[in-house]
């Protein structure tokens, strides 16, 4: 940026505060390591006012911004990869009581979701989404690309949290409605424009957030299934029967192994099973015997209960290491899908030989959030700049009916591949709605729009 | 409309469907009779390709389109009060399969809640939005106003039900996302931004719903309270006992009395009280014992309980027949608005008397989905085209923080209030979304935006 572009932010939110970001390592580069950017500036604003004025000065030079809260994204929506400033809401920390009648509180993007989680705790609530990341996923990033996580299943994803939204437009004007009335049908609903919108139409500064009761009972099973196939039928066959079920998870027995071996655990089982389910119930009534009974009535070969936190978190360990394990490999291709449930079966295993055949040195490694057919496809063994493999398997899910990206974004990393799941008409309403909102194009200008 | 554009209406529908509107009866009247239009033409297409022939047509000619469905909607929104060609959308009556899977189901805008709900009932599910209107108000009504209702505590409104749209825009294209993927994290939320936009920024033409268990067991619940306070203490006290809780409806002694009145009722106790409580559980383990207790531990006067579906239709009759008891006193102001819990109980003893300071003839009625702050303020006794009571009521729940609309919308009966509820920042915002999708302006122009 210009020197009295960068004399103008430092004027706005104190020289400490926009630091030379001349490199390619942290906030420039994705926690996956496979987008490495440049930035002329990394500027972090501690106020909404901060924030209006950064960008007040941005809009008026012409000046391209990614906006950038924890930095855990996978689809390199977060990070300069033309060049951009990046603005960090970090600093933007503030988190406000908790109303116990509304249960709702309001929370500034720079939250991380654990901090959340732990001042909703401390008057017997909680927040409806949790993700693996949660130490330093941050409320603004989960806002924008609407996080999902293991609990979409019961409470759906960061959208449906959403009471109420604070953010600051392109030219720097303030759109604040944090009121969280939970009715009020008074015009266009902007928090769920914003949310998933990815920077792209304006920056999330706070948000008013639903909050849930935290039951007193919560139990987690992991089942050794014969298949994919039979491990969704499971999950259906629970879910028809347990309004408290939370959480189904898939993992396959080869994710297990490397799990097992590269994170040094026990085995769940003595026996092999070529596809696992983990479940998690939470109820004020313990559910243990519901979700025994449940189980018992399908085809489920091992079955192994936890109650207890520290059993029940050696479970949920098999699942969340996944992503830890996978990542000693080398840096993954992380290609997050949704499929219909009756396509997810046969996609599982053509996947597989797709990735296969593409290349002798790549390996395909499967689990997700199965109830909601939603796939993590992580691909290991290729080059991160080798995109064969986005394309074969973004090809294959639009060929099963499926969507692109179910719970991380479009980003960088799939705008070339957005007409898979969107048509041109789409896509022009999209393009419409992004000049109403930004139309100098300076808000993260490189994600999403093709 | 010019005689060219009328032969081209009925060219792309059928002559027999573009019928005759100058009248100031049936589609050009509202269903409470306080706003009367007039219209050059009743246009109503059979298919969503007609829906995008005719509006092409009017876009191209720069004709003003009002939509309208069941035309059971409260704010003056869907009757042609500046002379509009009205697009009924009640013949688009298709409502595919449910499946069972995924519990959804794809419906045409024209069809009724009824119909939707019976559907749904066939395989043991049910539609959540449900309201007194049901047998009239349409799919696309609902979904364009982001209806609300009776159960909206527990499972929120229409727009936490939308799955996926279709929907023509303004020139007549058609966007089309009808997958029914629960997690789809590609792009800004159409469904969210269409829902709730009352007409003006495309026409839904049909919707991917999601549905909930019908549970076996249902139990209805009217309790006596020492006042509104009361009422509201004891709704808040069972929400945190009961998550099975779903309904929660207030209204008061005068309600009640002219209800009982004008239908004939049996009172429900022999005490009278100032406020009443109509609560209801549903559930798979049977919850009137958990019920019970939850009431014993409050401060409730008298209870009258309902199980079988008879005795529970009577007791929701007390709370339904407000409306209909209502209008046989005439034309009433129907004000739909929200309070924070806090200040409900200040807001509706104040309201009453603000009414009657301002005209010694007007009477408030006042009753609502209370949890949600909800509170339905009906005004009888006033002109319908005397605003002075629109204006104070408003004004009065802007004072204490609240919405002027919780889920009847703005339509053209609130337009001149919508700054109390909004800044001119987000009007700015409203106003370049609509111009992004709808440029000429044809949509339903007189609604909603000042």
């Amino acid at each position: 940026v210009e020197p009295d572009v960068r004399r103008e932010l430092e004027a706005r939110v104190g020289s400490a505060h926009v630091l030379h970001g001349d490199t390619t390592e942290g906030p420039a580069t994705d926690w996956t390591g496979r987008y490495r950017g440049r930035t002329p500036a990394i500027v972090r604003p501690g106020t909404v006012d901060e924030v209006a004025a950064v960008l007040a000065v941005c809009d008026a030079a012409g000046v391209p911004v990614v906006p950038q809260g924890g930095n855990t994204g996978l689809v390199g929506g977060g990070v300069p990869l033309a060049g951009e400033v990046v603005l960090s809401l970090r600093r933007l920390e503030r988190l406000g009581p908790v109303d116990q009648v509304t249960r709702q509180v309001t929370a500034g993007s720079g939250v991380t979701l654990s901090r959340l989680q732990a001042h909703a705790a401390e008057q017997g609530l909680r927040y409806a989404v949790d993700l693996a990341a949660r130490e330093t996923a941050t409320v603004g990033g989960t806002v924008a690309t609407n996080a999902g996580g293991s609990r979409f299943l019961r409470f759906g994803g960061t959208r449906e949290q959403l009471r109420g939204i604070e953010a600051v437009l392109a030219d720097g004007r303030v759109v604040r409605h944090l009121g969280g009335l939970e009715k009020d049908n008074t015009g266009y609903h902007l928090p769920s424009l914003l949310c998933g919108s990815e920077g792209t139409l304006a920056v999330v500064t706070a948000a008013r957030l639903a909050l849930v009761p935290e039951p007193t009972h919560h139990v987690t099973a992991l089942l050794g299934c014969p298949g994919v196939a039979a491990a969704l039928e499971v999950g259906v066959s629970l879910r028809e029967r347990l309004p408290e079920l939370e959480a189904a998870e898939l993992f396959l027995d080869e994710g297990l192994r490397l799990v097992v071996d590269r994170l040094a655990l026990d085995d769940p089982f003595p026996d092999r099973w070529p596809a696992y389910l983990l479940v998690e119930c939470a109820d004020d009534r313990d559910p243990t015997e519901r979700l025994a009974a449940a189980i018992e009535a399908t085809s489920v070969g091992d079955v192994a209960v936890g109650v207890a936190a520290g059993r029940r978190e050696a479970l949920w360990r098999y699942r969340e290491g996944h992503t830890e394990a996978m990542n000693l490999l080398g840096i993954p291709h992380k290609l997050d899908v949704t499929l219909p449930l009756g396509q997810l079966a046969a996609f599982a295993e053509e996947v597989v030989r797709r990735v296969r055949d593409l290349d002798a040195d790549a390996h395909c490694w499967l689990f997700g959030h199965v109830l909601d057919g939603n796939l993590h496809v992580n691909v290991t063994g290729l080059t991160p700049g080798d995109n064969r493999v986005d394309e074969a398997v973004l090809t294959l899910v639009a060929d099963h009916g499926g969507s692109i990206s179910a719970e991380h974004g479009i980003g960088t990393a799939k705008k070339a591949w957005l007409h898979l799941s969107r048509s041109p008409v789409e896509l022009d309403v999209f393009r419409a709605v992004k000049r109403a909102l930004d139309p100098r194009g300076i808000l993260n200008p490189n994600v999403l729009l093709p």
